[in-house]
């Protein structure tokens, strides 16, 4: 891997050594973080230390890296995506409960879909999603929610980028999206039967803030059969709810 | 405020800067944070603008500065506490069903318990705590589950502390405290009544990792009554599936 840029700041290369971490790989060594971020080591070195110091990254038990529980804390309590999560998680909890499997909370984060809360029933139908996990817009019933109501700039991204194929009903073409965005707006959900995982079909409606934009998507995941239509209602009926408890109106 | 000293470094005034947001304050202007940080408005400026560009901080509809949703993606998918409360999650939303209230999971961090998750009833009764909120570990149930488990030093630390007073049942004295831990050993959990606030129970048991290591607090708030003693049964159960999670057996 290339050497970092020269002059690039202490904060980009900071910012970099956090990116390392992943959802799979939350503890690192020194010479893999510098492996990843193509810093020298003796740099890697200094900036893990001086990240360490300041609590936003912690050294285990073997003297292997992970990311801080300061760092957590300083993004979480003041996160816009924590909000957004207070308010959406007494109705998550009603869905979860009500329609079990996969009940979802997620926003537009660029050309991704993010999650930034999940419940999950113990036995639940596959689903890729995880917290703090993406997905691309084109592949997720969130994607086509939160795509369906941005703005068109962010729409004609997405129909420029190459699509993923997941599953043989995986929408690919922008003819496809552009049809598919029309029937969200047209019928205020997403239902795609298949398209992540063949057993698994995913469901989704906006969510609105107290000025009527689409902030973030709820969504459950089910088994792909006759009577994934049945979560529909209880879905558009918690919207409502995070949308009063958005608006300060209980 | 003083100034910051010369010499300190942009990840050292980085950390500061993202430290200003609070729970209560999830947006700043420039010139307030500037000012909570002891920074040049100049300075400030520059690192601010430098954080937006990695997505650690972002610009609001007005030019206020918020915390960056990447910066919450990349704490949140790596954390210790992630992983922790994903092996918890199913078990705190029993707790939550059957018991009501609250129903929450926290770590020790440094002195005081630190909330890494909490669900909350709509109706419930009062609570101080929130996600990746703090509270004093000798004011809460959970505290004195975690520090009743804690190596000796920890305790130490506590017991030379000045103790803040919530209520006339608070326990504010390293003699109360010490005979508390010795009874959250003896039966296994910490029932503190109206300790927090007049009308509030909170109830902690602790939750071990596969070596037995106590790693955290399971905990519930629940009324100030006669029924207090009734949720510890199903905290106790909570607690050895979290662990039975945590070290890899269903």
């Amino acid at each position: 891997m290339a050497r970092a840029p020269t002059g690039e700041s202490s904060i980009a290369r900071a910012a970099r050594i956090i990116a390392a971490f992943t959802a799979g790989e939350t503890s690192l060594t020194v010479t893999e973080i510098a492996r990843r971020t193509g810093l020298h080591i003796a740099t890697a070195s200094r900036l893990i230390a001086e990240l360490t110091t300041h609590g936003l990254l912690a050294r285990g038990p073997v003297r292997e890296v992970r990311v801080g529980v300061r760092l957590w804390e300083l993004a979480a309590r003041a996160s816009p995506t924590t909000s957004l999560r207070d308010a959406a998680m007494p109705y998550l909890e009603d869905l979860h409960a009500v329609v079990g499997h996969h009940a979802q909370l997620s926003v537009l984060d660029g050309d991704d879909v993010l999650f930034v809360e999940r419940l999950s029933a113990r036995d639940a139908v596959i689903n890729y999603s995880q917290i703090a996990g993406r997905l691309p817009v084109h592949l997720s019933s969130s994607g086509h929610v939160l795509l369906a109501y941005a703005p068109a700039e962010a729409r004609e991204r997405v129909l420029r980028r190459p699509m993923r194929r997941s599953t043989a009903a995986t929408i690919t073409t922008p003819d496809g999206l552009e049809r598919a965005w029309a029937a969200v707006r047209r019928q205020g959900y997403a239902l795609l039967p298949g398209h992540v995982h063949e057993d698994a079909t995913g469901i989704a409606v906006p969510v609105r803030d107290a000025l009527n934009d689409v902030v973030a998507a709820l969504s459950i995941i089910v088994p792909n059969d006759d009577h994934a239509h049945a979560g529909i209602p209880a879905l558009l009926a918690a919207a409502r709810g995070v949308t009063r408890t958005l608006s300060g109106r209980r």
